[in-house]
């Protein structure tokens, strides 16, 4: 069993911290639109759970974790009540919340990866449904928010490419039957340093090659 | 049997009249929009549909009952061609639609959270599921028109609110073993009515504590 | 078995090309929005992916065929590799693009329609999914685009009809025994055709009757 890797309570703690960094962000956002407390409390849900239930309805394993664990349901309302109370305090530690955001990405990558593979699929589809598993909460958020999602657009720093690393790494170790908790804790803070080098150099992906010039009018 | 609570046939004449008020709104909705016809059957069949669709997926009770019962599909197509031929006179009695979109509130929420707990789910669980159900379509319809959902608005009348009071009556009967037609119907009517009054007196929910005043600009 | 009347070799080739086909609709989109390399390759996957991997959720078929066949997950990078690199040649082949487009849609719509079939849906629903297959991978690329689904427009020429008629050409020849080879591709040529014929004689779907003055101002 993958799991056992890290044990299982550590194992759960983390995925906590990543589901209460991912609720903040989706809660700020709500803040931001001007959304009441409850549009807050579904933007902090649908941004920290949103990821894994993708995740878990693409192998089968359903109710979803999401469901049969009351942590996973309960901590985002927690975030959601924080940001709703103290959320100027919230935004000006801004950069801190970029930072526990760029752990939960790390870690969702690593651990949506490993049970995709759990679940008997391939390594490729392991890996691309682990990076959907760290992104997918993000776009569900920008898509309630009615926004253009932040991953795809070209104005923001790299958000993927460290997901996808993360999961490279682990798919590789599984592939070279090396994975251990050591190569996992590896994949792990490559995915989440990778990501603060991004925002640090803000580090952009290329658009199309030869845009024209009425494309770029059409900024998004 | 949860469901034997209401006979069979009570149960399904209750369900298509909550599918078909909800496809009305769906309906309207396109036609403010200024879709076409296919436009008007397709945000129909999502708000009358869409709540039910991913309750069912989460509890893994595939194919859908939207998708097995014939009743269900047909049902959003007469609202839709409804909508399509009087739909003047349908605005005109505005207050009648919404009138019936509160009680398919009521109901999706009451029969939403027992269908939940029918296939093993905790009591929060269930009572979360339940509000999807309720308020699901309505997501997906603002989110298909491309408009911020006027579920997380907060310059619209309470609406979670009541399917969150009617989900949560039924949790506490179920967890007190009083589950049986008569609290049921307590629960639909109460957040029925709870409906009502958030709409003739327009409450609303708060918004985050000390929005600065940029944040009161971009009002969504 | 339904699968067997195009031989697997044929059928998959053919499921591919219209991933294929598809995957470049999404690219261009993401292009004309200026997203960077991974917004053109996620709009490119949803595109070609997303009604499969719908339909497949509906009818319980997972992990979807998406995650499991490694060349339905590949062949929509090439597309937006291609699309990266020689964008200006592929939007001028437009005419092209556009009828590999009708292309796909007229397979989808017909291979979407018999997969729901044989998971044991009824006819209407298996039709109905078959719409879906064929028309949803483009109503998910235009909600992360942010824009209203080009399907709900009234100014856009006839896409679901083409994909309604060759689905239920299917579900015709299912109910009177005649599906084989011949009438399935007569069915996906029929859906082709009038796809093409859409466009180019602009071919649109009405909207609401008695449509007053101010809806038209509002025109999405």
């Amino acid at each position: 069993m993958l799991h056992d890797l890290f044990s299982p309570s550590v194992q759960h703690g983390l995925d906590l911290a990543g589901i209460f960094v991912f609720a903040i962000s989706g809660a700020l956002l709500a803040v931001r639109k001007n959304f009441d407390v409850f549009g807050i409390a579904v933007l902090a849900e649908v941004t920290a759970l949103g990821g894994g239930l993708f995740r878990d309805l693409m192998i089968g394993a359903v109710p979803p974790a999401a469901f049969t664990d009351l942590g996973y349901f309960v901590t985002p309302l927690f975030a959601a009540a924080l940001v709703f109370f103290l959320h100027p305090q919230v935004e000006r530690i801004n950069r801190a919340v970029n930072t526990f955001d760029a752990a939960g990405l790390g870690l969702f990558c690593v651990t949506g990866t490993t049970k995709a593979y759990e679940y008997g699929l391939g390594l490729t589809s392991s890996a691309a449904l682990g990076l959907a598993t760290a992104v997918g909460g993000g776009v569900l958020r920008d898509v309630l928010a009615n926004e253009v999602p932040s991953l795809l657009r070209w104005d923001r720093d790299l958000y993927a490419v460290p997901a996808m690393v993360g999961a490279g790494i682990v798919v590789l170790c599984i592939r070279y039957d090396a994975l251990n908790t050591f190569t996992m804790g590896t994949a792990v803070i490559t995915a989440f340093v990778l990501r603060l080098l991004a925002m640090r150099y803000h580090w952009r992906a290329p658009r199309a090659w030869n845009r024209r010039s009425h494309a770029q009018e059409e900024t998004a």
